[in-house]
């Protein structure tokens, strides 16, 4: 009897807050590897918040997921059968495998991992895809320097919490913002940040920076968007960066949102503002992910992960995590 | 009889437009220099948009012209007596010597002009403020390349002007927006602009652009901000570069203009957008002056002036130059 291949497919496209009825769950067989390929069994399927630009229609800098097409998603595997060289059965490996059980992949789609380096969900947090985010995102467009105020927006997420940790490691002032109190402890009292808040009970998000701002801000990291990258903006200082990685406020809305311009602003305060995609840096990757294996096991940076149990869960973890409900980077583990 | 100097003052802080009620003319003694200084009658006095920003109450990037101060502004003058050893009567010079017919200035202040090089009133131009604007902003932020689009708002200004024929020397596409047809006849017929057009007249600037710019905009130099900006926005490729001059289209409201967000859109496109003051660059003018005046004797740089006469004129031209009624770099001629 040929195994079962459980899968999550794009049922319908979002409006607004995507719903757990826009997904369908589906089974199909376990399919087999051909020349040069390699099946694999996914252990831990990542969940991010830039699958929700793939759910829509448009086409932006990726090929939108079709209706009736398994979600896209990067996740952890064990190879099961390989026809490939340079894999074997047993491998740990991370790849673009999708909302689903088994994969077939090529080889060079996959990237190997060490079990005995760190655990191997760490591929998808930071020493993946969100690391590497933050580590370019941060260093590459912002080049932090001692004694400089940082603030990331999304500072409990997948990135934004290597993003605050690393501008800690450069001796920075690091203020984050979140959406819990919980995500707020954990910021302060476990990652050592300097100052943070929860924008979702301060009355006012602009004068809360200025009290944990005094110096005014240097650099921001945005991963949220909207009415907190306004309030950074008013109290930037001169030759200040803003690297703009996510704007996942945005993400489901069902108008455009408007907002104050402030490229006046830039122009007073001779600032810059660029958006980046970690595939930009592709090239760079061993050499961000020695530096953040090193910091890892060095003790300076530390994470954590949400984890729901079954492929099913999938859905609503991805909502979950669009709403802010994930503690740390959110994962489905696969059993 | 002691000569008499005519300055314009600031006589009220303007609210939206600056009107002629805002200046006064007052008459004062002409100074005489002290040890190290320098008695200057101007010649040409520079009115530039960022004038605009000084009369506003609110610290910026520079102290704030105080009401019943001598307006700011760069001049070309003659010296009439020097006490410092590097100048002599006769000398032309350039500095920001403000809105009168004489000046005190301290050597240090001046910079020495070579009448024999090019009109004395390019230093307040191509060869000035305006070029060195428009080199630095255009090159050190945006780095054009052959064969890519570039598009300048306020293209037929003192800086636009600039900044489209050096995209122009670089080998790039150039599309230019203004607000009248004069303006766009002269970017076309004498400037070698690719395209252009008059945002006060088309119906859609996104449609108007998009057909100008069938390959997408790399490179957006832009001095005015609000719609024209929003519009370039959506159509800025992969890796785009906006360089942030000024916003003139902003300087007079009243209440701060709302418009749809775009940090999302700089994150698909890797975008960059920085603001920049042309003062930021001081250290490099020389080697900006050399070069803008090597492609303008070699033809190659263009430039056109609207000269108003007489410093009661300055007011007036102004406003005008606010409202977009200037056609090329706005100077005041003093008799």
């Amino acid at each position: 009897m040929a195994k079962v291949n459980r899968q999550i497919t794009l049922a319908a496209r979002p409006v607004g807050f995507p719903k757990v009825s826009d997904f369908h769950l589906v089974y199909s067989p376990v399919p087999s590897p051909g020349e040069g390929e390699v099946l694999v069994r996914s252990v831990y399927l990542s969940l991010d918040p830039y699958m929700r630009g793939r759910m829509n229609a448009a086409e932006s800098y990726a090929r939108p997921v079709a209706i009736g097409e398994v979600m896209t998603g990067g996740a952890v595997a064990s190879v099961v059968e390989s026809r490939h060289a340079d894999f074997y059965a047993g491998d740990f490996v991370e790849g673009m495998l999708g909302w689903q059980e088994y994969a077939i992949a090529r080889g060079h789609e996959l990237r190997k991992i060490d079990p005995g380096l760190a655990p191997v969900s760490t591929a998808l947090g930071v020493l993946g895809m969100p690391g590497l985010t933050a580590y370019f995102g941060l260093l590459d467009i912002c080049d932090p320097q001692p004694g400089e105020t940082v603030v990331v927006s999304g500072a409990a997420g997948a990135v934004g919490m290597i993003a605050g940790q690393i501008a800690k490691i450069k001796g920075c002032r690091v203020v984050g913002v979140a959406g819990s109190d919980a995500k707020i402890s954990w910021l302060l009292d476990d990652l050592g940040f300097d100052g943070a808040f929860n924008y979702k009970t301060v009355e006012d998000s602009y004068g809360t920076l200025m009290e944990l701002c005094p110096a005014g801000i240097d650099v921001y990291f945005d991963n949220v968007g909207g009415t907190i990258s306004d309030a950074v903006l008013r109290l930037i200082n001169a030759k200040a960066r803003i690297s703009v990685c996510g704007q996942i406020s945005q993400y489901n809305l069902e108008e455009p949102e408007m907002g104050p311009r402030w490229l006046g602003q830039l122009v007073l305060k001779q600032a810059k503002v660029q958006g980046f995609l970690v595939t930009g840096y592709a090239q760079r990757f061993p050499i961000g992910l020695r530096q953040l294996a090193k910091w890892l096991n060095q003790g300076k940076l530390k994470y954590r992960e949400e984890v729901a149990q079954g492929i099913e869960a999938a859905p609503q973890a991805f909502i979950g995590m669009l709403q802010g409900r994930n503690q740390g980077k959110q994962l489905v583990q696969l059993s």
